[in-house]
């Protein structure tokens, strides 16, 4: 699995506007492997054997497994890394990040999650634009909860 | 190592028009990994920790390591199957052909070895035309060494 998810897999945390949490994001982690739809059965099987996540077909034939379940993210991550070889470091930050998570006390905590959140971009070579360091910090000061 | 080769590896073999062999045609077997040239380093890593084949950088971005040498292969095979999911099916047929490859004493068993070639194609989904079981025989009529 762990060389599976080094070939046709993806660590991330994403962050997502949202009003109803304290600092006005969600913080949402993943872990995805991905495969044609030709393949979808073996994405299936995977999940039901792991019995963690679920599937999505997306428009373009690609199949997703996914799985954002902190606690399912925490023990698949914590077994593969020592396997993991092209991305070790992403589970490694992955596991830092959730532990982080739950001792947020205040925005500066805060912020400092999202710094290490940040640090995905570079490790996944990522195009899609995300909600960043610096816009967190405009939506924090805009929403008083931060001194710009 | 076989969940790498699972994700982003292919395993095949290709015919190849070479009138220095006896039928026509030479039986090119390959196992090949794939990556972006961002991360061609780790390619080369495994190549090196592996000690068989060679680096490919090929011109769309894609850096490929090669592996073409049959007792290579046959090794590398043999000790990855138990562990492949996707492609342990094409690991077996590898093996199978490349068994029978040495035995070749006549055009029937060539042919035999042909059919078995070409059974890559709907395990792999190729798009590619091959050289396949029809344009062998072809060939081997017109070269006198096949009855029509």
């Amino acid at each position: 699995l762990a060389g599976f998810l080094d070939g046709d897999g993806s660590i991330y945390v994403r962050l997502k506007c949202n009003d109803s949490y304290r600092f006005g994001f969600q913080v949402s982690p993943s872990v995805v492997f991905y495969q044609s739809n030709k393949k979808k059965s073996f994405l299936v099987k995977l999940m039901k054997e792991e019995r963690v996540g679920y599937i999505r077909d997306r428009k373009d034939g690609i199949v997703e497994w996914i799985i954002g379940d902190v606690k399912s993210i925490q023990i698949m991550m914590t077994n593969l890394t020592p396997f993991l070889r092209l991305k070790r470091k992403q589970a490694k930050l992955m596991l830092d990040i959730l532990k982080r998570k739950k001792r947020v006390k205040n925005v500066h905590d805060f912020l400092k999650l999202v710094k290490l959140i940040d640090r995905f971009e570079e490790l996944n070579y990522s195009k899609k634009r995300k909600i960043d360091l610096s816009e967190v910090s405009k939506v924090l000061v805009k929403k008083k909860l931060l001194t710009p």
